[in-house]
């Protein structure tokens, strides 16, 4: 059993009321691949980056069970570059820089025993790449998540729409929910884009937690209170990483295991945040993840007494 | 056994994107009292009024086991009034018109049988007026909750912080709580202000649901995801009244208590936005509520399987 993710690799520069990480590993596939290696191995990443990339992190994506073979790279030019900084309530954020270097004309080009995945998660890229992946795979996954954002809803809604037909869970935030299906009641917004193709939504609202929807069931899952959130930055893809990871260990697609990989998600941003960059994902062992689930269950569990 | 409750009890003109309510009964008491008569009885009410107030209100309310005996009439005045329009997303609102009215010099006088209430409801009032009604009370109730509001922070916050001082329990909404406490950390902001008198803090956070902190303990409540959400007005007070007419039934402080009279406020407050002024919270039966509160398990309830 392996999990496919799509995504970028690539490098950030982050400005935070905790400090200033320069020139730090980032990108979707980095964050979605880190989180799910504690669930399922190997994850297969597709990206392509610069032959600035270090060497360190790719074996340590390497050692975490991550297979690089669909990682092109492109001599003599540049990885993806993202520059932000964080406004003092961690929710905000303004993009400083944006270099898309070897991004800009990126064709994915799946190795052949990446096409067989049972498990595809799509991170935020232009939606037409996130169709080529697709169309690449030689049988239909059984479970195809996409990630995607805001920008390619102003830019490139067709070709959204297009893929998101393909797809069988969307994550998006609360925002972006609104926009996509222009209703601002999420529960309205979630029968509308099940009409769009995803079957299965997950809304992530942050610190206000993420909420699941599959046809008329909801199940809310709160984000931890923390003391600290020290970076922000990746905590999505984090979740879409655990959610996945764990949808791929446990091949099972009940609304009960979906919460659960819901909370596992949830669990794994958790700990993303509490550092800069993917420092916190790269340290952790089962038995921090086990005590954290039970930190959520603890955080929401009551006796009603009916 | 009784809730005592203080607040407003008003007239509201209340514009939304579902329509135009005009000169409805609102006030913090009257939502406090009819959201708690549900869980006990009698609720006393402590306030001001002018004679312009309808009968027939007046009557529903004594119908639903509120005792008006603190309500002062003052003949020839006129009721406070409060005028306000919902932004698109409703959880943004314009205050059009404030006519303080009978409010404007309120000193609040308890009848002898009001003083020695073991539960008190503070509603949001100038603070020196929620001091004066602490100070008659015969006996040191068993609960003393209260609600606040930004502007009481901003013009009155030293004497917003002696009262705090005899208070068991805090309800405001985070951006309160971070304004109160100087910290952006919910988790920190519950430290600070356990330190300021309320050893009980419910942060309630609209949309994204409430908090509840206890020293070292805490719990998250969702808010119910609504298809529509009519007029969020009163939302935070019926909260207020179930929470404390279910801690004032039961009379049992202990955590697990306080999650479920957490739950029980949600609960009544998801009600009271599915109508206009207080349409919704007296036509309701426990079933009624019995559902919603079952509706609330069902939402957040997983098998972490550890």
């Amino acid at each position: 059993m392996s999990l496919l993710a799509v995504g970028t690799v690539a490098f950030d520069d982050i400005q935070t009321p905790y400090g200033h990480a320069e020139k730090v590993v980032g990108g979707a596939a980095t964050y979605i691949a880190l989180s799910a290696s504690y669930f399922i191995r190997p994850v297969q990443i597709v990206s392509v980056i610069g032959d600035d990339f270090p060497a360190s992190t790719l074996d340590e994506l390497r050692s975490r069970g991550v297979d690089l073979d669909g990682i092109q790279v492109k001599a003599g030019e540049k990885s993806f570059f993202w520059a932000g900084k964080y406004h003092e309530d961690l929710n905000h954020r303004d993009t400083l820089d944006t270099q898309l270097n070897v991004l800009a004309d990126f064709d994915p080009h799946l190795p052949d025993n990446f096409r067989g995945s049972d498990f595809l998660m799509l991170g935020n890229l232009t939606p037409a790449v996130q169709m080529r992946v697709i169309e690449q795979m030689s049988k239909r996954p059984k479970v195809i998540a996409l990630d995607t954002m805001n920008f390619w809803m102003d830019s490139a809604l067709s070709s959204l729409q297009e893929v998101l037909q393909q797809v069988d869970i969307l994550t998006i935030n609360d925002e972006e929910a609104r926009q996509l299906s222009g209703e601002y009641s999420l529960v309205k917004a979630a029968k509308n884009i099940h009409r769009m193709g995803p079957k299965i939504l997950v809304i992530k609202k942050g610190e206000h937690g993420a909420i699941l929807f599959q046809d008329d069931q909801v199940f809310f899952a709160p984000a931890l209170p923390l003391a600290e959130v020290f970076d922000p930055t990746g905590a999505g893809d984090t979740f879409a990483g655990g959610f996945m990871g764990y949808l791929a260990k446990t091949q099972d697609l009940s609304f009960d295991n979906l919460k659960r990989a819901v909370i596992y998600g949830s669990a794994m941003a958790s700990f993303c945040v509490e550092k800069f960059s993917v420092d916190r994902l790269v340290e952790l062992s089962e038995k921090d993840i086990r005590d954290r689930v039970q930190q959520f269950v603890q955080l929401v569990r009551f006796d009603a007494k009916l």
